[in-house]
């Protein structure tokens, strides 16, 4: 039977974020395997309230583990590494990647406890790491954190190139620049590119990307006109902003201080690695507080709206000694990420109350973004010369026009979404199999499975309350007709303003006193009977039904 | 003492949404008022789960509903109109509107009950209604509803123009262009105008506003150049769209079906009252079933995501008959409320998944605002020379940025957010009085009050599950040790896959088997220690602290 070259993503391919992908080569089902990135996404209370983290579920992998080779990690944005260390015990293999992202990795796989000499540190091309009958290598690419690289594989069937995240930026301030030579040789050697798998985050944005230096004198500018305390927040892990900022800081006169554990993190890192050289020395906040407000900038976290976050903490009053007042100027070095709106908002009129003044980046005057534009793409299709494109990193309209462009530049492509396993061997992607996949969720210390019922009652609590009934049956199977009922969520008072507790309570007395016997021996039944007047009388008294618990307790004879 | 005029905001001074402003003419604390506007605004899974509307708590006008004289309505948009029927029974005061707006608030009255004979429908300037010391007419002005209205409200202590929502269109399709002459003579009647009350929804927009005219073109371009089926959304109460829409579609060779209640009901009013005229004859739904593709084109509900309406509906699979298929187009015609991208983007994948082409309205091509925009607002300015700006319909910063424009006008400006009531008989607004301001619910067919707690609990059991827990207590106060747990939202499984439920009940066994009797006979005690116990093992095993709820049942002697 022939070998198949498997492509199977199990995160990242219909959303942007919590990127999981595998690579597989060999006879079917008996394919050897590497997996690309293990990310994180976020929770929101629409879908997922009370979840600290969203990854893939790799239930799939964990089943064929033995068949697995190597974690190849593309670099160190959560979304591509911050689930490493809660799922790596499900795979147990070596995992690969390149200096800076393996001191955040050792990170992640140190707070879950997991064996950090696990973790190997490659150089980049031309380094090659053999992992069954892969060989891949780690090759530079421009975005927003240090040492963001593509994975050149090649295997039997074909070299892949898989973009990771990346822009082609010449002068990205940090990481290295986009160097077509070295793209033009990857593309040249051998066979050339079977298979791009390639970054659709930005497809939609019809303009060139700009490069991360563009922003160094408009910044400057901004930072120089302001009168008072300076604010700025972006991505803590968008060390080449922190690096941008803080220089428009001090070219301006003034100390720079960085608000945030996340952000603080990213800088050490960055200086115990090497990888930051020429970071402006900072200040701490106690000194902040005490300096002239026109010598200070604050570059802080949160740009999201996040509720614990240094940008908000700082827009509801005093955090670690600061205090923003009339005049300042806060802005927003970042791009609100869809479904974030609502808390950044909340933070500028917050700030807007306090008389900051607020900047954003809506003209582009102080963003760019780290991932590659329609034209940058096609240039990218153009220069690799793949067989076929792969779509990846994108919600599903953004794969699908992905797919579109390819096509229309006459390249085979295929929206392949999580779970969809197809194979590369031939002239175009076919699909041979679909794997159960899906999300776990990672609440407080436990991960539980997207669809194991937790938070659909989350949320129907949420929507709906919970109403609680306690039924106490005797010894020889008679309810006592004083059933309790408590509310949670729900008003307390329903129609003509007469408590909806007491009425459940009387309109289930009346039940359980005539309850016929076959009803009370039986809980099943006995809860049933009482749900169903509970959301009876709710409906009737408040207009909803609510979410009903019933316990039965049974008293035993003595 | 001095005669005051007050300018109170309850509603839409601090948020685009459930406007409703008091002004008042009298000596303090005796003022005449009247109320303008009383509308409603939505809830979401953030900030008011399960919550069907919000709007103003008018409990202070409930207060002094003796010096209230009358209800004037601007137009018939929801966050104007929509809270009528549920708050008039607090005010019971005359409500006058023009035509159309009487139509929709008759609706409003009619499903809450209320009586529609208190709607007083009038002509626009030159008639003039007296309300106390108030003589108010309404003055067309361009928006994207009919007969939308602001109001010139003359005092003993000067004139108020009052702009509702306005556009600066003189070609709006529908309703009343924009006169620059009728509001010149307003501004140079008697005094001139002492205070604008302004629309503040754009300050942020900084090129002059368009014209509704501007899109014809465009949509027609479009929906000429589609070769299946046309499917657009917008606003259902934006009848200038919906005919916008609707003629495009009929000059390109389509019948046009209109999908979703309320857009069929706006249509419906405009036509019974005569507003609308030459809307094009639409089909139904089954009528549009029946033909080919390339012949309809669709006007449908749902442009902000919300998951019951016409545009959800069809991203999921085949509605009333009709389903979306590889090949259709799919225009958003409407800008994306911030806060509503998660639903509006849900829907884009969906429909993607059906192979279906999206187009939105972000390069400006396919949609215009309804509101003005900066220079828009700074020319109002010029025209209406006021003594005095109070920025309003905004959230914070909208209203501060359009406070600052004015200050930087030499026009004396203050933000006045809701609950703030100032004195505007002065040169300068003074304020007086902060109002209890706040919000009321609507939960089902409840009324409760924002801080009732009610929602609180709601958001607390989302995040962090419930847990409840039964203890009986027998006839002489000794706890039956077998307490029973349930829980809801919570992992089923702690720590080393033991059930967390079974793991509680040993606790509170072993606590319950030798609990003091001081403990035992008081509920309070007894459910605080139970409640501690419960919190403490599931922080153990699972890493979150539940809400729990304790019912103690206490067995009667018998």
């Amino acid at each position: 039977m022939a070998e198949r070259l498997i492509y199977l993503p199990l995160g990242g391919a219909g959303e942007i974020g919590m990127n999981a992908y595998v690579y597989g080569y060999g006879e079917p089902g008996k394919e050897r395997l590497i997996v690309v990135d293990l990310g994180v996404t976020f929770g929101d209370m629409d879908s997922a309230p009370g979840i600290d983290l969203i990854m893939a579920d790799v239930a799939w992998l964990e089943d064929n583990r033995d068949r697995i080779d190597a974690i190849f990690i593309t670099h160190a944005h959560e979304d591509h590494v911050g689930a490493l260390g809660l799922l790596w015990g499900k795979i147990q293999k070596p995992i690969h990647c390149r200096r800076f992202t393996g001191a955040i990795a050792r990170l992640k796989m140190e707070e879950l406890g997991q064996p950090v000499d696990q973790i190997h540190i490659h150089a980049p091309r031309p380094e090659v790491i053999s992992a069954g009958p892969f060989e891949v290598q780690f090759v530079p690419v421009s975005h927003s954190i240090p040492e963001s690289s593509a994975l050149v594989i090649d295997t039997p069937a074909g070299r892949i190139v898989h973009t990771g995240d990346f822009k082609l930026d010449g002068t990205p301030v940090i990481g290295e620049p986009f160097d077509p030579i070295l793209w033009h040789e990857i593309a040249h050697e051998g066979q050339g590119v079977k298979v791009l798998t390639c970054d659709s985050t930005n497809i939609f944005s019809t303009h060139p990307g700009r490069s991360e230096a563009v922003l160094a004198n408009p910044l400057l500018d901004f930072v120089t006109s302001q009168k008072q305390m300076v604010v700025a927040t972006t991505f803590a892990s968008n060390i080449a902003r922190l690096r941008t900022l803080a220089e428009a800081g001090v070219a301006a006169g003034r100390k720079i201080c960085l608000l945030g554990r996340a952000m603080r993190r990213m800088i050490t890192v960055g200086i115990e690695t090497g990888i930051i050289d020429r970071f402006p020395p900072v200040i701490s906040p106690e000194e902040a507080a005490e300096m002239p407000r026109d010598k200070v900038m604050l570059i802080v976290t949160g740009s999201q709206g996040e509720r614990r976050a240094a940008s908000a903490q700082l827009s509801r009053g005093r955090y670690l000694g600061i205090e923003l007042k009339e005049g300042d100027s806060f802005l927003f070095s970042s791009r609100t990420i869809p479904g974030n709106e609502r808390g950044v908002i909340r933070i500028m009129n917050q700030l807007s109350e306090k008389g900051v003044d607020l900047f954003d980046a809506d003209d582009g005057m102080y963003h760019v973004s780290g991932h590659a534009n329609r034209p940058d793409i096609e240039a990218v299709h153009e220069l690799l010369k793949p067989q076929i494109v792969i779509p990846m990193h994108g919600e599903h309209m953004h794969l699908r026009e992905h797919m579109k462009l390819a096509e229309a530049r006459g390249i085979p492509s295929m929206v392949v979404t999580n779970g969809m396993m197809v194979d590369l061997a031939g002239d175009r992607p076919r699909v041979v199999d679909q794997i159960d996949s899906g999300r776990l969720y990672l609440d407080g210390s436990v991960l539980i499975g997207a669809m194991d019922g937790v938070v659909r009652d989350r949320i129907r609590m949420a929507l709906n309350g919970h109403a609680l009934v306690s039924v106490i049956v005797d010894e020889d199977d008679n309810p006592l007709p004083d059933a309790w009922v408590e509310l949670s969520g729900l008003p307390e008072l329903g129609r003509a303003r007469v408590p909806l507790a007491s009425n459940i309570e009387s309109e289930l007395a009346e039940f359980l006193e005539r309850v016929d016997d076959r009803t009370a021996r039986d809980d099943d039944r006995l809860e049933e009977a009482v749900r169903k007047i509970t959301r009876q009388v709710s409906m009737e008294e408040i207009g909803k039904k609510p979410e009903v618990t019933v316990i039965i307790s049974r008293l035993a004879a003595e």
